[in-house]
């Protein structure tokens, strides 16, 4: 078995996963094809690049991960694979997989050119079929790398907003990424906090809520921030939506402050 | 191969579920795990544990079924792995799992206590990923129910609203659950209508619509209870939804009487 | 390994899929599940019909297509399983497999009545559990077609809105389809526009926009129909939604005109 994610911003509506998944395993009768998520906004290289940073490590050793959120798509635009020690990443090469890449050691990275690897006609439209899938099955199948075309040397990087702390303790960031619950996830790391310190989270000078533990710290439809399972800090409202209830969105300010 | 069904209010928007699945085949690669549904509404342990009760019996048996409705995640609420006859279930001890388990002869309930079979660190917002993928992982590779920590007695039940008769024929229920289609399931069972009488449905003193046998004894826009699939009496409008047409919501009253 | 390939109406929010999915591999533990779409919408035979055409083919042969798009569900509508060259295909006769086996040489169609390889009871509302799932669960382990019922000649086809050629070139044509994107597939073939001539995309009198080559062929905002991978040409806003920004709805007229 070889385990290949699956991360796009292609949807349920279309047949645009189910055919990339039988186009991989046409090649690969063995890959256990996964859907990490297929509801990236259209478009939304930001927030398909940090679903798969969040997520790529709680896959076995070994998993190829192919991510395609590729408004590019049928431009110049080149196409990688990338090697890590203890992954693969396929998909555009427009800072998707950077995220992921961040703090890894890269192998090797390599332009998708081999069309011999491809599906034909090559559509200019959707790569996910013709590109992505065709490599991920060759590449699962055991391909070297090499194969798929010339080894580059860097790829793409989107630019993480780094949180930073100021005077005083404060810490200051901003919302990442909104959940289907509505929580706000931010780009501030739970080890930044000290364990022993309460924090309050501001929007500017508007009080949003103090830090707690878990969602359920609070009374239902009170705010809460707590340490996320992704690494940072995220903002919830009890039983609703953080994001409609305290009016947050990617790359709304916020402040986490000692009490 | 080893079957495990998700049941969860995690969404298609995320990574929650594909990195629950990475989990499991991390730890069992033989694991086939299979999406019951995801889009349980956020919190919603009732709806959840309907969808699990109608659904968890058309399964080979041996299947393990972990249904993930965890509104106090983080908080002091056991979790639990429980063994039938039939099958196994993992989940949340807050009633999630009680509408499966009815009628059923448990064989043993364990709380999950055992760290061992966590991810580690466990965070306070993600038991899915922590406790309940990983358990799910063990159990599904013949890790002995009793290892995952202490046997305890019962579990969570939530209240089943039982439909009854009346004088006259009559019985008295209530709409359980509203469907994709906007068919409104109730808690009256098929088995409770006599085959030879004629029947019609009422909301209060407002008559909906009489008892067919399918969708299309109607004309298409018309109202019409069928004998539905899970078992109870659904309230359907031939082509369209009952939930809008009707006004029906779920713990709507509805009356079946003979005519 | 048996691909079986599944594209339904049923949505994501319930049960039905994950249950049809249980029922076939307690019957081909072997089989693999794979979903084309379950979000075709309610009893929209036609667009379940397009989504199977345009999917199917890129599955291994011998791979097993079922479509459960059935608001007959119940009534005496037949059901088939028919068998071509390459694939197989399970479904209601409604039309729902005929855009899929448009051109392609069927070897046999049978109608689905030998009740043994039913589950039992059979509902009323839910064939895709009763009678699709282990019709097909038994056909992909081998059972000869031709005992699920008897031969039949042809089944119902739904009439394909041909695109024509008028005077001066022009093309005239209409939309079939409208994926996620918005972007608004019509039902003029690719191959129909002579790759040397500029062409321009009207509906009625309204220029639309030209015929590019990819989606950023234009500015941002801006319109551009391309030769799609569907094997169609579709209209698309880069960045944005056609099927908002230009009006665009299945039906509505479009003519593909020379410069």
């Amino acid at each position: 078995m070889q385990i290949i994610t699956l991360t796009t911003d292609f949807g349920a509506r279309d047949w645009f996963v189910g055919v990339m998944k039988g186009v991989i395993l046409g090649i690969n009768p063995r890959a256990e094809v996964l859907d990490l998520t297929h509801e990236i906004a259209p478009g939304d290289i930001r927030g398909g690049a940090f679903a798969l940073s969040v997520a790529c490590r709680f896959f076995p050793k070994g998993t190829l991960h192919v991510a395609v959120v590729d408004p590019g798509v049928g431009s110049d635009r080149p196409a990688l694979a990338v090697r890590t020690a203890d992954y693969g990443f396929v998909g555009p090469d427009n800072g998707v997989l950077s995220f992921a890449l961040q703090g890894q050691k890269i192998r090797a990275i390599h332009r998708l050119e081999n069309t011999q690897f491809f599906l034909k006609p090559v559509s200019r439209t959707f790569h996910g079929r013709d590109i992505f899938a065709p490599v991920a099955g060759h590449l699962s199948r055991g391909v070297p790398i090499h194969r798929f075309g010339p080894r580059q040397k860097e790829l793409i990087r989107l630019k993480w907003p780094q949180s930073r702390t100021a005077s005083g303790g404060r810490i200051e960031g901003e919302v990442v990424y909104l959940d289907r619950f509505g929580n706000a996830i931010t780009n501030v790391e739970n080890a930044s906090l000290k364990p022993t310190v309460l924090y309050e989270v501001f929007a500017g000078r508007r009080r949003l809520c103090p830090v707690g533990a878990f969602y359920g710290s609070v009374r239902r439809g009170a705010a809460v921030a707590v340490p996320g399972s992704t690494g940072f800090l995220e903002i919830a409202v009890n039983g609703s939506s953080a994001a409609c209830e305290l009016g947050l969105a990617v790359g709304s300010k916020v402040s986490v402050t000692p009490v």
